[in-house]
C-alpha cells in the first residue's frame, strides 16, 4: 500500500527552518515539516522556579498550543475552554524532558528558558517539528546570553531532534502525516541525540499490539530521520 | 515631537496582506500593519448558538489570542492561566460586532462563521488589524460559500476596517505603533464602513481628559486610514 | 416615535443619591437612575499591587457586578458559574479607568482604592450610574484619609460623571432605559469631566452604522446630562 | 457581662420587612435584623431540575451570596475568586433545605422557585435573616402564580423562621449580632416552623463544649425568637 | 417497623479500627463502621497558615473525599470536576472544627496538622467514621512528636467522636446505615467528647419536622454512642 | 551497586490480588506491587461518549488518583487545587489506551466500562499496577455482564499487564520501586500481552540518553515481568 503522499518508506517530507522569525522572542524558529508549521520561541526569565532557588542551577521547560484553526476542522480554544488538554500537558512535558536530556543545567546560571511551541499550521508530527524546532530556539538563546557575556560557553552538550514513526498499511514509515497517522497500526515518537542515543522513546499500538521486530524496524526509521534533522540544525545555527 | 518611527503624523504603517496563508481554513489572511501580524481564520459551522435555533439566522463571531512570546516580553499564556482576561474578551467581543455590523444575518442560513485572530506579532494596532483582516477571511468563507452554491450571493453590505488613533507629543496621529501606543496622552480605536459611516468609537483619555476639538481630529485621521485600508481589503479579495 | 417613558429627547429620569448607605465602607452612595440602582462603595487597602509597590504611588481599581435578580429576567450568578463575563470585565475595567482619569495617583501614598459597584436593580445604564456613584463613593473615602489626616488634601482633580445617549427610532436621546436600551440603533456612552473634557467616548451601531452628525449629537446630549449628573454630586458631597 | 449592644438575653434585633423590594422579582423582601440587611429575591423557573422530570413535582432552591463591602472590612468577590467558599455553600443549602421543610412540592407543578438571598450589609445572623426573608419571598412568589391561576393554593404548610443563639460571656443569649457572634462559646442556628416543631438545628461549640442544659436554654430562646420572626412574616405578607 | 439491617434500635454497627494503616502518614487509622470504610491519614506540616505565622499557635484541618466508586452508584471525581462539593465542603469543616474543638492549639507549636478522611467504601455514616477515626490520626500524629522531643505532651484535652442518629419508621434509632439514611424522616449528627459534652450537633427534617422530644431521644442515642467510640479509640490507641 | 530492596536485577516485588476488593463496583481487585497498593474498581454504564452513539460500539476508560497521603510526604489533593496534573492525564490516558488494545469494542454493546484507579500506598509503578489491576476490574466486570446475559461472551482477546524497568546504577532492573524511580538514569513503562506483543512503549532517559543496547536489556525484563503478572491475573480471576 502506497503512502498517501507517494513518498518512500523512509522518506521524510521537506523539511524548512527559518530562524529569528520571532522579532521579540530571545531565539527563535519557524520550522515546516511539509505542511505541519510550528513557531518556535525561547524566552530567557531571570528567575528559576522554586524548588530551584539557591541552587546555582537553571531550567528549561516548554508550552505548547495549537491555533484553533491549524487543524482541519476548528478546533476548540484551550483559553476558551479554561484548560489545558491532557494531550497538550503530555507534549509540553515532553519538549521539556527532550531539551533538558542536552542541556547542561549547570551552565546558565539560575535563569529559565521557557520554550514556546505554537502550531501554526498542522498535518502530524507537531510533537516531533516542536521539539526540533525548541532546540534551534533554545541554541540561539544560548547564544545570545553568551554574546551578552552572561555565560562563558553554550551549555548544550549536544543536539536533540524528534521524529515519528508508525506502521503504516503493514509497512513501517518514516514521519507520518495526518493521512497515516490517523490511520496507523502503531505509532512512535523518538526523541534522539546527534550521537544516536536515545532520549525518549514512546510507541502505542493503536489497534494490534506490535511485535519487537517492527518496534525494532521503527527505531532504525527514526535514528536515520533524525540525523538528517540534526543535518537541518546545523545549518539553521550557521554551524 | 517626532514619531519614533519618523512617519507622518496621517501615515499609516505599510500594510501587507497574505490571503489564504491557513490552508485548512474556509477563508483566512495574514495581515501585516508594520511589525504586528495578525492570522484571521475563517471557520464555518452548521449550527448556531441555541438562541437563534429555527430562526433562519446565522452569527458571526470572534477569538483573539496573542502568542505568549508575540509582546516585547513574554506574556503567560492564557490557556495556561485558565482563563481569557478581560482585555482578550473585550477585543473578541469588538471585532465579532464589527463584522455583524456589515454582514446580513439573514443570507447564510443558520450557520456560524467563527474568525479566529491570533497575533503572531504584535506591535500596537493588534485589534485593528484583526478586524480588517477578520473581515477578509469571513469574505472569503462567504466565497466558498457561494461557489458551493449554499448561498446565492456574499452577504456582506459593504466592507469594515479599523485603525488607531491618539494624541502623541501633544499631536494627533494615524495607526499607532507599541512605543507611541505606550505614551500616547489620548488613544482611540475607529471602526469605518467603505462607506465612511461608524460602526464603533472607542476613545480613552490615558492622561489628561481631551476636547472635542481633539477628538474630531482623529476621527478626521482614522477616516483616511480606514479609506485605504478598504482599498487593501479590495485588492486582497482580488477585487 | 416617543420615548417609552414619555420622557423628552434630552430629558434624563430622576436622579437619586443616598450617601454613607453602607454602614462598613470607607465611602459609599445608593445612586439611583430612575429604576436603576447600584450601590457603590469604597474600601480603602493600605496596600498597592506588585507593580506599583515603593513608586510613592496609589491605585484606584473597581469591580462590577449584578444581584442575580436584579434584571427582568434572573440573570445566573457569576459566582456560581465561576467567572465573571466579558461583559462585566469591560465594565469594571471602564468605571477604573474612568476613576483615575480625575485622580492624581501621587496624592493619597501607596494605597488602592477599591470601588465596588453593585447593580442592586437593573433597567438600563448601570455602568453609567455606577461610573457616577462610584465618583462619590471614592471623594467620601479622600475625606475620611484627610479627617484622619492621613493625607492633606482631596486628590481629585475633578468630577467625573457618565451616561448614555443614543438613536431611538430615528432620533438621539438622552439616558437610555431597558425599554430604548434594547431597541436603540445606535449606543454610546460618554464620560465627561466637569469641565467639559472626555475622558471615555464608546459608541456602537447595533443595526446600522451612524454619521458624523449623529454621532455629534450624541455627544452634545452627553454633556449636558454629565453636566447636571455633576450637580447632583455636589449636593450628595454637600458642596 | 451585658450584651454589647445592651439588649436583655432574651431580645432580639428590630426586625423591618419591606416586601416587594426586588421590582422584577417575582417575590421579595428586603429584612433586617438590626444593621444585618437581606434582599431575598424569588424568581419562579417553568422548568425543573433534571432529576425531577416527568415526576410532575417542583422544586425550591436558594442562593446566597455577600455583597464585597457589607462587612467590616472588604471581603473578596467571589465572582472573581472563581468560586463559592465553602461557607457559602452551606448557606444556600441550608436556606433551601429549611424551605423545602415547609412546602408541598406536589403543590406547584414542575417549577423550580429560586431564592436569592444577598446580604447588602453584615452585622450576624445573615443567614438566618435569609431564611426568614427567603420564606416571605417564596409565599408572594406563589400568590403570583395563584393570582395567575397557575395553581389553586399556596403550597405552603406553615411558616419557618430562623434565628441565632449562643453562650456569650457564659449566658444565653438570642439573635446575635457581629460583636457577639465573633466571642460566643457556643453558636446554634435553628430553623423552627410557626407550630413549633424543629427542621434544622446546627450548633457548634467554637471552644469549649456545651452541656446539654446549656443547649436546651438555647432551644429555649430560639422559640421564642422564631415565634416573633412568624408574626412579622404575617404581617408582611398581609395576613 | 423492623431496621434493614436487623439491628436494635440502639445498637451500632460493628465497628473496627487498624492504626497505622497508611505507612506514609504520621498517623493513621483505617476505621470501619460496617461496611462503611474511611481512610483516616494525619499529615505534620512545619509551617501554620498565613493568619497564625507568629502566633505560637498551631492548627488542625482536614480534608475529606470519596472514591468514585465507594458509592453505590459510580459518583463523579471531583478532581476531574474541577472543585469540590458544597457536601465534600460542609464536611471537612465539620471534621477540622470538630477535632480543634479538643486540641490545645498552643501545644504543638506553629504546625499544621491536616487530616485526609478518604471514603474507600460508603454505606452511611462516612462523616462520623471519619471524625472518629481522624481523632486517632491526629493522636498518633502527636504521638509522634512526642517521641521526637518536639512536643512535651500530647495536646489533646479529651477524645471527640461523632455518630448520626435519626427516625427511621418512626423510631429514633442510632448509627444509621445507608439503606436508613436515605429513608430517614429526621437526621443527626452529634459530635461528643468522652466527657459527654457536646462539640456539635447537626440534626435536619428531611420531611415532616420534628419535635423537642424526638430531638433529646436522638440526644440520647447519640451519648449512648459516642460513649461506645471512645472505648474503641481508647484501644486502638493503645490506652 | 546493590539494589535497595535487595532484590536481584530481574526480581519483582511480591504481587498480591484481592479480587471483589470494592463491594459495589460491578468488578474490582486491589493489587498490590510491595508497598504500592492501588484499588481498581470498574463501573458499567449504560450509555457511550457522544461520539460512538449508534455506533453498536462500546468504550473503556480510566481514571487514576492519588490519595493525598499515599506518598512519601503528603501531595496536594487535585480536587482541591480544582484541576488534575499534566502527570495524572497522562497516566489515565495510558490505562484506557492499554486496555483497548485488548479489548473487542464491538463485543458489549453501546456501554462504556470506566475503571477507577485510586492509589492507596504509593511506593513507585503505580501506573503499572493500575494497568494491571484494572485488566482483572475489567474482566470481572464483563464476567457480570456475561452472567447477566447481557452479552454472549468477554470481549477481551487476551491480557495485558505492565511494568517499569529502568538503568540503576549502571544496571537494568525490573520493576523499579520508589528508591530506585527516584534515582535511575533512565525509566521505561512496558505494556505488553499474554501474547508477548507491545501495546505501549515508553521510555524517557532521566539523565544520560541511553543505548539500543540498553533499551533491548530493559525490553526482555519487561517481558519476563510482564508474563509473571499475566500467571496473577490468570489466577485472580480464578482461570
Amino acid at each position: 500500500m502506497p503512502r498517501p503522499s507517494g513518498r518512500a518508506g523512509d522518506e521524510m517530507r521537506q523539511v524548512t527552518i527559518e530562524p529569528g522569525f520571532a522579532k521579540h522572542a530571545e531565539g527563535s524558529c519557524l520550522i515546516r515539516f511539509g505542511d505541519t508549521h510550528v513557531l518556535c520561541a525561547a524566552s530567557i526569565e531571570e528567575r528559576v522556579p522554586p524548588w530551584l532557588r539557591n541552587s546555582g542551577r537553571g531550567w528549561v521547560t516548554a508550552e505548547y498550543g495549537m491555533l484553533p484553526r491549524s487543524t482541519h476542522t476548528r478546533t476548540d480554544r484551550e483559553a476558551a475552554r479554561g484548560k489545558q488538554s491532557g494531550r497538550t500537558q503530555e507534549i509540553q512535558r515532553l519538549i521539556g524532558r527532550s531539551l533538558r536530556a542536552v542541556t547542561n543545567l549547570e551552565g546558565f546560571g539560575e535563569r529559565q528558558i521557557r520554550i514556546d511551541c505554537d502550531v501554526i499550521q498542522a498535518d502530524g508530527g507537531t510533537r516531533t517539528a516542536s521539539i526540533t524546532g525548541a532546540w534551534i530556539a533554545l541554541h540561539l538563546a544560548f547564544e545570545k546570553l553568551v554574546e551578552k557575556q552572561a555565560i562563558p560557553a553554550i551549555p548544550l552538550i549536544g543536539h536533540v531532534a524528534a521524529i515519528s514513526c508508525g506502521i503504516f498499511g503493514g509497512a513501517p514509515v518514516l514521519d507520518l502525516d495526518y493521512a497515516e497517522d490517523s490511520n496507523a497500526e502503531t505509532d512512535g515518537n523518538f526523541v534522539i541525540t546527534d550521537g544516536g542515543t536515545l532520549c525518549e522513546i514512546q510507541a502505542t499500538a493503536e489497534g494490534t499490539p506490535f511485535t519487537d521486530t517492527e518496534f525494532l524496524e521503527l527505531l532504525r526509521l527514526a535514528k536515520k530521520g533524525c540525523a538528517e534533522l540534526c543535518e537541518h540544525q546545523r545549518k539553521a545555527i550557521g554551524g
